[in-house]
């Protein structure tokens, strides 16, 4: 018993999306054979359009509609009001939603586009690291602020940028500061873990 | 802050899929955004071919080929070696694949396409049972097994099948089956739930 060619193929592709396995993906592509013609016309034609629809900001490289010029700008740094002098650095363009949500940044920043992970061969080279670089250079930035995933990559990340930003020569006196670490708002510090609860002593302050 | 039209789209469109949220269809976007223009291409060609490429068997309404026929037969229907007296009737095509790798079925099947689910705004009339009902006058069918998952909707749409087809004219004596419920092989009698255990033991069988 085989399955038709077309739902093999599907189940391959939707196999290969994070997060979903090979059941996931067997009972989303029968989903899908299912659904109105309409629906799958719908998510069929946003998956092939979202590449060619969309460009990377030329300067911080958050995504943005494609404007057909070569190094567009996204509406961040478009905006003339931005703080140019402080770069909030984050691993994608979701993190910078979330920031942009809150309302209270007032500076620019740099999307590196992942982490490093030796185990999945993303080295600094993959990332938006060089970019960064040389906007220390070019751009009057005064902070850095490292605000990446308190995960192990985002961790060793922020090390390595870190380390390579203090030492390249031509790069004057930049601040470099990471987002705190504490209790989360609404949050309950008899669920706190106990390295969440070390990070909130450690990092309290005068009040 | 708004997301490029082209990204919000394809957000939408994953989100309707069953079992992913806002978070994860936001997550799988960027995710697209990321990789190469080719596995895109795999995607969305997949998605939008599956509904052309593919058909339901005439008779049983499982997927097949498509084959340009009216009605074709899929692979179980069109093999002369299958008891015909014999129809297994289940809730989706992936149900007929699992019992298909057992190797142990000799009989055809039917697939409903669904279960009867008053929330879902599902009733008989949206499943393939009036095409059972007629594949019962006019073919010699002994046996109905109701292979339906052991679920509320499940087993609501079993009892309503029982119904119809014991009290159907012109369907004689038809032999109504279910599946065994029991503790599966390699199960723990130990960690059962007092349901399973009741079946069981209900159930049980002369050694």
């Amino acid at each position: 018993m085989r399955l038709p060619k077309a739902i093999e193929n599907l189940i391959e592709a939707l196999e290969r999306l994070p997060g979903i396995g090979p059941k996931s993906a067997a009972r989303l592509g029968f989903y899908l054979l299912r659904v109105p013609e309409s629906e799958r016309q719908a998510l069929g034609n946003s998956v092939l359009a979202v590449g060619k629809e969309t460009q990377l900001c030329g300067r911080c490289y958050n995504v943005c509609e494609a404007s057909g010029s070569e190094s567009p700008l996204c509406s961040v740094c478009a905006d003339e009001k931005r703080d140019r002098s402080m770069v909030c650095v984050v691993e994608d363009p979701l993190d910078l939603i979330s920031f942009e949500k809150t309302g209270k940044y007032p500076g620019v920043y740099h999307v590196l586009h992942g982490v490093i992970s030796p185990l999945e061969h993303v080295g600094p080279e993959n990332l938006k690291i060089d970019e960064l670089m040389n906007r220390l250079k070019t751009e009057p930035i005064k902070e850095v602020i490292l605000a990446l995933n308190p995960s192990l990559e985002g961790e060793a990340t922020a090390m390595y940028l870190k380390k390579v930003i203090s030492q390249k020569p031509g790069v004057g006196s930049i601040r470099i500061t990471r987002l705190a670490s504490g209790i989360p708002t609404g949050g309950d510090l008899e669920y706190a873990d106990a390295l969440t609860l070390t990070k909130a002593l450690e990092g309290r302050q005068d009040f």
